[in-house]
């Protein structure tokens, strides 16, 4: 009997796992404020009543939604940078997986912390404070790991991590404007120099 | 009666002027898709033919509208900076009214080639390719006027024009996000601070 309710935790997960998948793929596709139970429902074949009991209301979707990016968004470019040494390997670790994830439009379908930024800026709300909430915890990362390559004396003392993530955050979204509005080849090999140059002009 | 029609010719251009820049009100608030005869009839007070006698169908007022920015940005921006001389003091002077124009987000209500750029990047159609012309004719200007900093010899030889372009254009989006988004009032300090080591690593 314990197995059979383990199977259907599992299911339910899963269940719920693909639904926040198809809602992803919505927000990127559309934009969060596209999103709705009914628009989810119907690519992951549920009933609209199926889909609000897994996840609850539009907005927790929406919340949710903004989660799940965030989750994959750190899986593919912060976690494994970890495994490199404090200091410019990581930091240089983070900057060729970040341009890859936003050069490979096809496979990521876009990044919601700048799509989401650009719908969401002049609205207020729980959506606005949950994507602000998991931007700034971004910022935060990079601001440590852009500290440690100071402490680490890769980096200039006196340098100012603020204004170094504002430059390479500027960078991706120039490599996003330019790789989808723009579709220019050779957007990411712009944005790759642009940080070597950045990184050229802060060294120690 | 030359008079007259004069008279009736000017108040119909005042009409068509008063459309379209509610038309640019409504783009830059919500959206160029947002974008409807009727929407911007209420505005105006007009009925929904009188603008359509007037602007043609919701596709024309769309790129009316995006000529109407792209004729207001270049006379904030771009013709002002043309009194300064050739080379770095243009370049400087473009740089600095664009700042100024992307932090007035009060005044200004954002940027239609960044906006609709994330708007439009993933359809196809008139109405893109309206946005990516003019986007291409601004960034052609900027790339001359990079040119010219190198045969005043401001800038040193062999600097990509291309580069710089994109790392301006980069360091702007990065502004309106934080601007916008984020809200941080150091924003465009941060971005006259990035113009100026772009600047400085160009040097001639």
């Amino acid at each position: 009997m314990l197995a059979a309710m383990e199977a259907r935790t599992q299911k339910s997960e899963l269940t719920r796992a693909a639904i926040v998948g198809a809602a992803l793929d919505v927000a990127l596709e559309q934009g969060l404020e596209a999103l709705s139970l009914q628009s989810v429902a119907d690519r992951v074949g549920l009933s609209k009543s199926g889909v609000f009991s897994r996840v609850g209301s539009r907005e927790a979707l929406q919340v949710a939604t903004i989660e799940e990016f965030s989750r994959r968004f750190i899986a593919e470019v912060f976690a494994p940078a970890m495994q490199q040494p404090k200091g410019l390997p990581r930091m240089d670790e983070i900057m060729r997986r970040w341009i890859r994830h936003t050069r490979d439009v096809e496979v990521h379908r876009g990044c919601l912390y700048c799509a989401g930024a650009f719908e969401l800026d002049d609205r207020e709300g729980p959506l606005r404070d949950a994507l602000y909430a998991d931007v700034l915890r971004w910022r935060a990362a990079l601001r440590r790991t852009v500290l440690q390559c100071m402490e680490q004396g890769h980096l200039r003392a006196g340098t100012s991590p603020e204004q170094v993530v504002a430059e390479v955050n500027a960078l991706i979204l120039g490599l996003l404007y330019d790789a989808r509005f723009l579709r220019d080849s050779h957007a990411a090999d712009r944005a790759e120099t642009a940080w070597q140059r950045i990184r050229q002009s802060y060294l120690a």
